[in-house]
């Protein structure tokens, strides 16, 4: 066998099932094997920002890595925002790097880059092999690098003269890296701060924020009043009807610190304190109180949702979980279609199990205000803050759990990033439903133009902001990607057109006109 | 004045007149500026990679820099393929790429990356402002560094409060970077090695694949009988009646050998020795004859047109140029539409003066046959071979020069990458006519497969390379942006057209079914 398919099986072996690529003749080799090793489902994304995208969203809910096969130094440079997004998230990753063969690289093709160089900022390990012999070996580590607890990317950039020049065998697996112990000294201290009486709030993040820890720590909080909260942009979070609910930090600075007010001591759980996402002039960028006691007690590498069970213990805390609603949907609203109203018509109607891939920005808001007592679903934030993530990150979910439903939602400006996506979704048959929020605008600038203190912005300004000329149509271009779409312009339509969607199989885009 | 406003008055001042840009929060007081501030265009691109390709067409026309504006180091990495096709371009670009403020870095907020790292790879030169009061010498230094001969791209990365703190005043202009001047004794070599009688082939790039450099070679062909010949991606070529023709290197490394068969005498101006675009096994990746002799007349850097001149006067040549080819337009071709006949109706009606934007990859080449005796006009190919780039340029290139018409030939696997630039045609009403060849196949990649030895591919591999399922609708993608768009599947229909194109201004889109 040769290189390509002694890592194609090592990969396969060390338990990756999915490639998502977009490959070119440096990873033709790697191609031609996927027909000769069975387990490798491949994907192919019209573009590298989707494919990496896609990657993230695999990895976010299936918690292992997909490989992605991208090619050369601008094939991967093309996925790095939303590998900024994915490291961001803590989603394991690995990525498969064409480059020219080793001994081609003398001659500075029009191709050749600094491929090391575009992989470092977002990748915890890279490494470009060096032998066809290597390869299979290089993949395992890879593998392993990618499973270092939360999650990272490793990138393998393979020379196509390793792809194609003979391997001896694969590489067995590597021992799968498991989280770190949290230590007794932390949980004792973290027990110590809640015993105390003071204030507290309890910020999770990772792992803890899946059902078992949540529950763990919905008895912490029964046992002491701790809140219990989660980052404006956590990678994943489970919510719904039957789950401890999380309050979620808000946005904004200024918000932050109203929401953290009277916070005595902040315990720390996978997360780190919050701050400001921009900073402004005259705003803080430290959010915390400026007297709050902070305690780690878990770090990201370490085992968060057996911390919080072992806190919940420590503190005497009963079986019994606080804020754990019924299920109970808000009605059909009344009044015209906007963000609050499309929101609640998608809290109605979202099915049990729902993936949320949300991107929706200033108009993302309206269903989350029922997410407590709603459908049980997992939310997938934009981590990053690199736009064009939903679309990819909905498409690889839905690779991942083929048995839910996704819904992304999605603000017009950061859809049309990584608008390739849909193509892989009707592609594929992948049953996402992908609300357009279309307010013809980047609407989060227009907030944020006045609050960085811009002074009397003129016409060009706003221009640079407004994407009403011409409008964008998002019938015709999901249409022209083979997904089938629709505009709602009423509360009447969009309950109908997503009420439709929620009921079949599929990938459907629906344009909200706001 | 601020920070922001002191860069902007000084890029304006160092002769920058355009801002392609894609903002955010970071960058809300340069944008807040442009009102306040005459002399800079700014033209919304909806994804960066668009901005980043705009930005290379308008320099490879205007012979100038561009600004672009990015968001962090996301922003930035969306456009570092282009970035990549322009440096390998020698395109004048000065990006200026928004960060957190200097104070902020501290608190590794979600979009806080290393955008030093992900500008290196592309940029010659990177600095990052300190002070509001540094800024604008900053920016002086980056028009200057992008300037530097040929060309090349500088990012300034601007920490928001170094954008929105009070800066002194503009910084002047820096003087403008000329060519070096060719050495007597390089011009003495390449004249003796002319005068030899060997078989000479002169390789062209850069500024001397204008008229006036082709005109020297033209008459340095028409004395000695060397070869005039350019790159397979050069980035910039004029041709057409009445120019001195030139022969363009094959794609494929075995065709480069046989092309340069025969040659003993290889003179470079501006160029580098023709090398395979990949590797591949058992063929040549070097592709000059092995005792061929090979001479610098002129480096990147240094002034190729005079030093083609001073050679022509040195070889004793006539003002006589040879190979330069009276109008003559091919008929309307008979037949089926295919690359062809498609590129043979393209070359009938070309009006005199239009600027062809080339990624038209495997289905491109049928206008090329005809390129030495139609109307005249500059060619400019896809240099990094990084896909995506065709659209970009073209809006680039229609902004730079808006009174000719820009042809925009382009693969539909490749243009699907950066499909967002037709947005900012229509927004800015450009006179771009777009054929997209819609063959559903990134079909270089079939045959690449076949190429490497990749052995007998299966349909995992071959469903990797293909678009067909499901099929893209040229005509919904580019009316879903605005653009006026139809699809021809036939001689009759592309002639109708691509002439009423051609008779008319603003963007298009004509879907050419293969």
């Amino acid at each position: 066998m040769n290189g390509a398919e002694s890592l194609l099986r090592t990969l396969v072996g060390s338990g990756v099932e999915v490639c998502f690529g977009n490959p070119g003749t440096s990873e033709m080799h790697f191609v031609a094997a996927l027909d000769r090793v069975e387990g490798m489902r491949a994907v192919l994304g019209l573009f590298e920002g989707a494919v990496t995208g896609m990657a993230d969203g695999y990895g976010r809910m299936a918690e292992k890595p997909a490989a992605t096969l991208l090619h050369l130094g601008p094939g991967l440079a093309n996925g790095l925002a939303n590998l900024h997004n994915a490291r961001r998230a803590a989603t394991p990753i690995v990525n498969v790097v064409g480059d020219h063969a080793t001994y081609h690289a003398q001659y500075d093709a029009p191709l050749a880059s600094d491929v090391h160089g575009f992989a470092r900022p977002v990748s915890a390990w890279v490494h470009s092999s060096a032998s066809a012999k290597t390869v299979a070996a290089d993949g395992a580590r890879a593998v392993q690098a990618a499973l270092q607890w939360p999650g990272q990317i490793a990138t393998l950039i393979l020379p196509a003269d390793t792809a194609w020049l003979e391997a001896d065998r694969p590489a067995p697996a590597l021992p799968k890296p498991m989280p770190a112990a949290v230590s007794s000294t932390a949980i004792d201290q973290a027990a110590a701060a809640l015993k105390s009486g003071r204030k507290t709030m309890l910020l999770i993040r990772g792992a803890a924020l899946k059902e078992r820890g949540l529950s763990a720590a919905g008895r912490i909080a029964a046992a002491t009043g701790a809140r219990i909260v989660c980052d404006t942009f956590a990678p994943r979070c489970q919510r719904g009807a039957g789950r401890v609910a999380v309050e979620r930090i808000p946005y904004f600075a200024e918000q932050i610190v109203e929401f953290m007010k009277g916070t005595e001591q902040l315990i720390l759980v996978g997360a780190s304190p919050p701050v400001s996402f921009f900073a402004y002039p005259n705003k803080p960028s430290w959010c915390t109180p400026e007297d709050c006691k902070i305690t780690y007690l878990a770090h990201a590498h370490e085992d968060g949702p057996a911390a919080l069970e072992a806190l919940a213990d420590a503190v005497k805390a009963t079986r019994q979980a606080l804020h754990v609603g019924p299920l109970s949907r808000p009605d059909i609203p009344a009044g015209p279609l906007n963000p609050q109203t499309a929101g609640q018509v998608i809290a109605h109607l979202l099915p049990d199990g729902a993936i949320i891939s949300d991107e929706g920005a200033t108009a993302g808001g309206g269903v989350h205000r029922f997410a407590a007592t709603i459908a049980p679903h997992d939310h997938l934030a934009l981590t990053g803050g690199a736009i064009g993530q939903g679309i990819p990150v909905a498409t690889g979910a839905a690779v991942a759990c083929p048995d839910r439903k996704i819904v992304c939602l999605h603000g017009d400006g950061g859809a049309m990033y990584t608008l390739q996506a849909l193509w892989t979704q009707a592609r594929e048959s992948l049953d996402v439903t992908t609300v357009i929020f279309a307010n013809r605008s980047y609407a989060i600038l227009n907030i944020e133009l006045a609050r960085v203190g811009a002074g009397d912005p003129g016409p060009k300004a706003f221009s640079m902001l407004d994407l009403h000329n011409p409008e964008l149509d998002w019938v015709k271009l999901a249409s022209g990607m083979g997904v089938e779409a629709s505009r709602a312009t009423s509360v009447g339509e969009f309950e109908s057109q997503f009420g439709g969607a929620m009921n079949n199989r599929g990938p459907r885009v629906i344009e909200v006109v706001l």
